[in-house]
């Protein structure tokens, strides 16, 4: 899987405008790109950085096969030395990125491309692809398991994904925002997430009664033995049965149920009057599992009503995304160089929001150094420092007037270099070590920031430098 | 792409399941499975199916290696003789399925698959997660197309697709629905799915000069010169520049210009003023392309509003179906064989619309011979015949003493025979093939089922036999 070339994965555009750069003889002239986005989904206070790892594994493997030039070459649109060009066509960029797993904000460029052009133009679509597409899902996966305050979240999605990749890939970010797990086997056999499942309703079916149907799973995994129970009636068949089967097929055995499964019906109604049962027959060890068309707003819901759930597998809404299924992650032109200088470049809108912040650029995160939280990023230019020891004035880039003096602060680098020119340089992190932190720099956002309504709007300012770098790029297109 | 092997992208209860009915003698018991859909996305009248091909792509390659095996065993949960039995795992099922780019309905089987349960159980994660994918952007596509009135869309959203498939097959099912192309230049390679492309405004910024950009970028590509107007200014700047380049760059060399590109602002107002700027150059044959966030309500409306717009890229809100991103179809139990008998299963729930239809069946689409409009859909048992030359009568499975007697028209059966015993005996048809097909099916749904609000609910029936079996079942599960 981490071999298949995608390099054709790619808006046309790509191509037509690398031919036109090479028609031009700019093949080889520096240019930078930031990766950013607009706004976190669900209105959001923040995002979960994830797909890094995948965007490594296309650029390693990025090259035009023959199949690739043929085609090409069949659109009778591009020259015989573009064609060679792209035959020979070597990643030679540095790349940037903040490490998957740590919340970011919009506005912040959360990768960096710098290189020849054609190169650096050309993976927009494939950068933007994969970190759109896992940072939404982690971003939602982590919303989902805070909404579930302690108890575990599986994901159940695969059946609604959005294509093969959007179930593995999605597990990956899932796990990372949080979840325990999944029910994808693949991702299991790929990034060794744990992938749990039992069983369906046609197991039930398949068989003379539901009874029946349990003993024989519980014979089959009896140190294993999850059971679901609503294909009949959950409290007047299902759950009778489970004890049943518990009782006759596993405690004999000398082990102990695992848990019941709900996947209809009122959940909160249904886990109170099934854990009393389960209670009653002695099995105060068995676990409830809940899944049915769930999100963060029915989690935090139905716990607010005192459902006995302890486990939550999530589907479609967290495979999807579903009330948000759009990372608006953008790839914009921010710099060139020129006879070696480096030449800002801006992209103006009528929407204000939308104008872009110009130039080669580092993020810093700034930490109190008592309660280890994250109070501000604040956009530098790349070789600007922000000294730790002295007191660091930062200011919204809009409304100039509102300011703040801090002390006391760690100041901490999100962009690590992930290629230099076109060699990889990091030293990719398991998917259990992006997971674990991830769980460790979410604690360092503020809870007002965590919040799902009206979450507290974090500081992502600008150095003095660069805002006037940016003012004096407004002015100049302003008075054209 | 056709030949990777996606055995393992299944939900891990369908291996605890099939170790089950292994270690219970049960593994060549016949069993039936149906897919079908609950509800139409957007509340619309009718779904577009999609993804036969890549199921059938899919079954093709289905087999577990040595990886796959040694995964398993390395879960400590499954006896030699079942990884044995997975090693040698052959498909042997029989599938049908509703052929590409037919309008499908709530509650209608669009798959069935008959064969040993283990095989049959086993395939329902991918079989769902493909059609599921497919039909919901082939759907979300189809209505696009129609808001458009007969203009062209284009699919351009790969950067916001869930993942790489999510682009590649988005595209595919995009364009069955009706797009006459799309930016994902892979989809062209694979597909030969017509991809577009022009410039980013990443090129615009590149110059010290728009016009500059548009005289080199009509220079590069005088024959099929599109450009992008709103970089800085459309009105002021974009729009003066573009017709600039197009006289001084495409004119002298004998070509006419292609388009200008509108991709943010109030659509509306911009292209009918970019239309009179175009039309008073000389350029009447200059079209206009919009793109910016749109779904089929923006564009109805814009197009209500008089905009001028002969193209539109639609990107994000179709790649991922935004306003309804997930297809809920559902893999259910309908029968299995005993001793050669065939016993129709059914699955209760306390929700009404969630009881399954049992029994292993066919579905005929009754039409008028004279409109050849389709009028109803009728569930039939599989060997049962309707014949065209007598009058049939309709009735509401619910609402029974709603009823309707059909004469004149033509019964064609909807599921065609896909896999015999395991071998496939389709003949695909190519996807420009499928598109063509889709517009032809599409034209015979009645304009009242195709409104985007409150569409007409289309008929979707039993026949009374199959009619008479569910009553008898539910009544039989009502005594327990």
């Amino acid at each position: 899987m981490n071999n298949m070339n995608l390099t054709m994965l790619t808006d046309f555009y790509e191509i037509t405008m690398a031919n036109g750069y090479f028609q031009n003889g700019w093949k080889d002239k520096t240019a930078y790109f930031d990766m950013f986005f607009r706004k976190v989904p669900d209105n959001g206070g923040f995002a979960i950085m994830a797909g890094v790892e995948q965007v490594i594994q296309y650029l390693k493997n990025l090259a035009f096969d023959k199949d690739d030039i043929e085609y090409l070459r069949s659109r009778k649109q591009f020259g015989e030395d573009f064609l060679e060009y792209l035959k020979n066509f070597k990643f030679n960029c540095d790349v940037w990125a903040v490490p998957e797993g740590t919340p970011i904000f919009p506005n912040e460029p959360v990768v960096i491309v710098r290189g020849p052009v054609i190169e650096a133009q050309f993976i927009e679509t494939m950068v933007l692809l994969t970190i759109n597409h896992q940072s939404l899902i982690a971003t939602k996966a982590n919303r989902i398991v805070r909404a579930a305050q302690g108890r575990e979240v599986m994901e159940f999605g695969s059946r609604r994904a959005q294509g093969y990749d959007g179930a593995i890939y999605g597990a990956r970010a899932a796990y990372i925002g949080g979840c325990i797990g999944t029910a994808c086997t693949i991702a299991e056999k790929e990034f060794a997430i744990p992938a749990i499942g039992t069983m369906a309703h046609s197991w039930i079916q398949m068989f003379n009664s539901e009874l029946e149907a349990f003993c024989l799973y519980a014979r089959t995994y009896p140190d294993n033995c999850t059971l679901l129970v609503d294909t009949y009636n959950t409290l007047k068949s299902g759950v009778p049965n489970a004890i049943r089967a518990f009782r006759e097929e596993i405690v004999p055995k000398g082990f102990r149920p695992k848990a019941i499964r709900i996947d209809s019906g009122d959940i909160t109604y249904l886990s109170k009057a099934a854990r009393k049962m389960l209670d009653e027959a002695g099995f105060q060890d068995c676990r409830i599992v809940a899944s049915n068309s769930l999100d963060e707003f029915i989690i935090r819901d139905i716990l607010s009503q005192g459902a006995e759930v302890d486990l939550f597998g999530v589907g479609e809404r967290l495979i999807t995304s579903r009330s948000e299924p759009v990372f608006g992650g953008v790839y914009k032109l921010v710099a060139v160089e020129e006879e070696g200088r480096l030449i800002p470049k801006i992209k103006l809108s009528e929407n204000v929001g939308k104008v872009t912040n110009p130039g080669f650029k580092q993020v810093y995160r700034l930490y109190d150094r008592v309660s280890n939280k994250a109070i501000a990023d604040v956009l530098t230019l790349n070789d600007e420092a922000i000294d730790e020891n002295r007191p660091y004035e930062i200011f919204d880039p809009e409304y100039t007037w509102k300011r703040k003096t801090l002390t006391g602060f760690r100041a901490q680098k999100l962009l690590v270099p992930i290629f230099e020119k076109g060699k990889c340089v990091y030293e990719s992190p398991s998917t259990q070590q992006i997971k674990e932190f991830c769980r460790a720099q979410v604690d360092t956002i503020w809870d007002e920031v965590k919040r799902f309504e009206n979450p507290h709007k974090y500081y992502v300012d600008l150095s003095k430098k660069l805002w006037d770098i940016k003012q004096g790029l407004l002015q100049d297109y302003s008075v054209k």
